[in-house]
């Protein structure tokens, strides 16, 4: 089942996507949603208005996620071929919800960045409250997965020892279309300009979607609608030689086989 | 003027604090008053329901900030005296709303860890949205001054290079009584059991309030009842030979001259 939040005439509205038109929840978007305890029943059970699927505006998946949590280098390959040992624990940081933009937006590029990268990354949104999760108890409030590119001002970054202020400009982080309740995540890719610059597997990460909720879950509480970034593979372009960035027009494919693809174009942001 | 949130009977309620009384503002928190456009006028203007100080039990003083952005480190005596550079750009991370209780309420211990410790900071409170802010239009988005104790398990702060994981327990940040409309603030202090641990004059911040809104808002939109904890000068636990850590029972006072005072008893959390 695909859950999603769409833009409509009179506001958002959180919508299931079928093959033939997206059927409307009764929420006003996915995270108010899931917030509901039978959302899953609800969701199946759902026979409100019908918009065409052809041509949904969709919004942020979770337009305002209570918290995302984003993961630092996660995975194993990747890792392994800069020649640093396999972390014990997860790096963890922040993006405020402001960031978020929907899957096919304009991505704006930051006014005083040179630097603008891409992070192809595999998301889960969280579907159940859930404290000290066991691992049963963390795939259980795993409400699906979703596609995050997490985009990154590299000269912010690394102007200090913590990255937060290169990972939360304003309208840079795309996150859906929608998010998926049954799939099984394979490849990760990124396109910049029809070229492959990221290419991975899922089943590589060091840290995976019920690790990192069990893990997230002893220091707080995860609530319906937050979203866990899990971590991007090799092939951003900060570490290439020469580096390349993403520029006015630039044309960036984030895909998850399983779960989605997002479709977004560089602008000029403020 | 002196604006808090406290616990009613029914709910929270944002008021305002004189000397006799407590006086209702009509919205039931500060983030949510703050967002009124006539926010200080209607302040000064508000004649609801009263409270005697006296018996005030203080929620966090926004309780659901859509962001709080932390400094690390931004004294300039404690920076100059472990012999680093004075930083060019603050380093920012985040703590999410989970992690704030109120003036007087218990501190939670996470149950992981064995490194909790203090660090006293000046608060500052967003009372309007800014986004790019001159200095002129920076210290005008200021609402306010508040204290905070950016309460932090040292264990999982550098479990990773990114702090977040050691700075967003449940509960663990103690943040108010209130917003002091126009203080200027003085010394800063903590007190653990009694003993006076940090002491410095918040005149030292190398990054100054107006200096942090102007630089946050480059990178994201700042609104109403956002946070900025300014920084921690020297002092801190983690930093003492032998260390010293907060434990079940630490009595911790937070004091920032000219703004409040925050009094918590630590507990064991979960």
């Amino acid at each position: 089942m695909k859950l999603a939040t769409i833009r409509t005439a009179t506001g958002t509205a959180a919508v299931r996507v079928d093959d033939d038109a997206a059927v409307e929840l009764g929420a006003t978007d996915l995270g108010e949603f899931l917030a509901w305890p039978d959302w899953e029943a609800a969701a199946q059970d759902a026979d409100g208005p019908r918009h065409e699927v052809a041509g949904l505006d969709y919004a942020a998946l979770v337009p305002r996620p209570e918290k995302v949590f984003c993961v630092g280098l996660n995975y194993r390959t990747h890792i392994l071929e800069m020649g640093r040992e396999l972390p014990r624990t997860p790096a963890l940081f922040a993006k405020f919800a402001r960031a978020l933009v929907g899957a096919y937006d304009a991505v704006e590029l930051p006014a005083g960045s040179q630097q603008v990268d891409w992070e192809a990354e595999l998301g889960v949104v969280i579907g159940a409250e859930v404290r000290h999760a066991t691992p049963e108890q963390a795939g259980a409030a795993i409400a699906g997965y979703t596609v995050v590119n997490d985009v990154t001002a590299r000269d912010f970054q690394y102007r200090s020892v913590q990255w937060l202020q290169g990972k939360t400009f304003e309208r840079s982080t795309p996150v859906g279309p929608w998010l998926v309740t049954d799939a099984q995540p394979g490849e990760i890719s990124c396109e910049v300009d029809g070229d492959v610059v990221q290419e991975a597997d899922t089943a590589d990460l060091v840290f995976s979607p019920v690790d990192l909720v069990a893990y997230i879950s002893q220091i707080v509480t995860l609530v319906p609608g937050d979203i866990i970034a899990t971590g991007t593979p090799g092939g951003v372009g900060h570490a290439r030689t020469p580096p390349r960035y993403l520029t006015e027009g630039s044309k960036l494919v984030t895909r998850v086989e399983g779960v989605g693809e997002l479709r977004n174009t560089l602008v000029k942001g403020n």
